[in-house]
């Protein structure tokens, strides 16, 4: 692990048995409320993308939106909303994905991108890699192009950072909890 | 209207009759994804609070995380989420509001300040300003000090930031739709 991804994933609190008995949680509060961590969690991506020609942060809804803000910020790029369904008012682009029980599905503006636009998708967490790879399907059938997906946390247990690989995508995280 | 103002007014789109007839929907996605109208809202924050001591900015649940993430980083200050019930994993607080129809409610981590934290509350919208009303509750009762409530949008007609700044809070939006 690098310089980043010690610090971050040491501020990062667990929480047994939540939402439900056997699952172990990840919770990202405790790295944002520490001005430190969150700092370097910002600058870990920030580094990451400083110098490539950027041209938006795509962000889920809606802890991708902490990641997906200051990141753009501080990339001078513009952020584009990837909402759950029926929080976008204007004209726009629906996927579907599944769910361990069920779907969901994402939603997208169709004026979000020009074009060729180059973009970085971000999330808190890659679990299962359903809403990334739902939230990368819109953004290129809008025709823009995805520099990189981009997460916090990934969880290659559940297999959503090789599946989004498996479609093609660049795939990086800053940390990863890998069989505890 | 200052700079800051008047070019971020005019990049947001009003979709009428969304989410139902009559309402005149203030959709922000347009200032979000043009680079420039989102740097310089991220700047009339950042201009208002640097310089001041902020231990934290606290923003609303969701779209006032992205106002809040990028004003945290730049201030190097923390970021403490305020979140819709049943979303954070730890020890909270939670306080009930009222909506036009029914009641909704915010959750805090106990743990997300220290007693006497210098904080900056954020949102999008202030409208009837129950959210941040309660969120501002929440916030004080952990015992940490609200600078001031901050949104990117007044509603004035609704009377939120009226009813906020009788509770005795500092309210500061950076540009306001009245009598539209």
């Amino acid at each position: 692990m690098d310089y980043f991804s010690e610090s971050i994933k040491k501020a990062i609190r667990t929480v047994p048995d939540w939402p439900k008995p056997g699952v172990a949680f990840r919770d990202i509060t405790t790295v944002l409320q520490d001005r430190t961590a969150f700092r370097k969690l910002i600058d870990a991506f920030v580094h990451r993308y400083h110098g490539q020609h950027i041209d938006a942060v795509a962000a889920v809804d809606a802890r991708g939106f902490i990641i997906g803000s200051a990141l753009a910020y501080e990339l001078n790029a513009g952020l584009v909303l990837v909402r759950k369904k029926g929080k976008l008012p204007f004209d726009t682009l629906v996927e579907d994905y599944e769910l361990e029980y069920g779907t969901a599905s994402v939603e997208l503006h169709k004026d979000a991108f020009r074009p060729g636009d180059k973009v970085v998708l971000v999330d808190d967490l890659i679990a299962t890699g359903g809403t990334m790879l739902a939230a990368s399907r819109l953004i290129r059938h809008i025709g823009a192009e995805i520099v990189e997906v981009a997460a916090m946390i990934d969880l290659p247990d559940l297999g959503g950072s090789a599946r989004l690989r498996e479609e093609g995508l660049q795939v990086y995280t800053v940390c990863s909890f890998e069989g505890e």
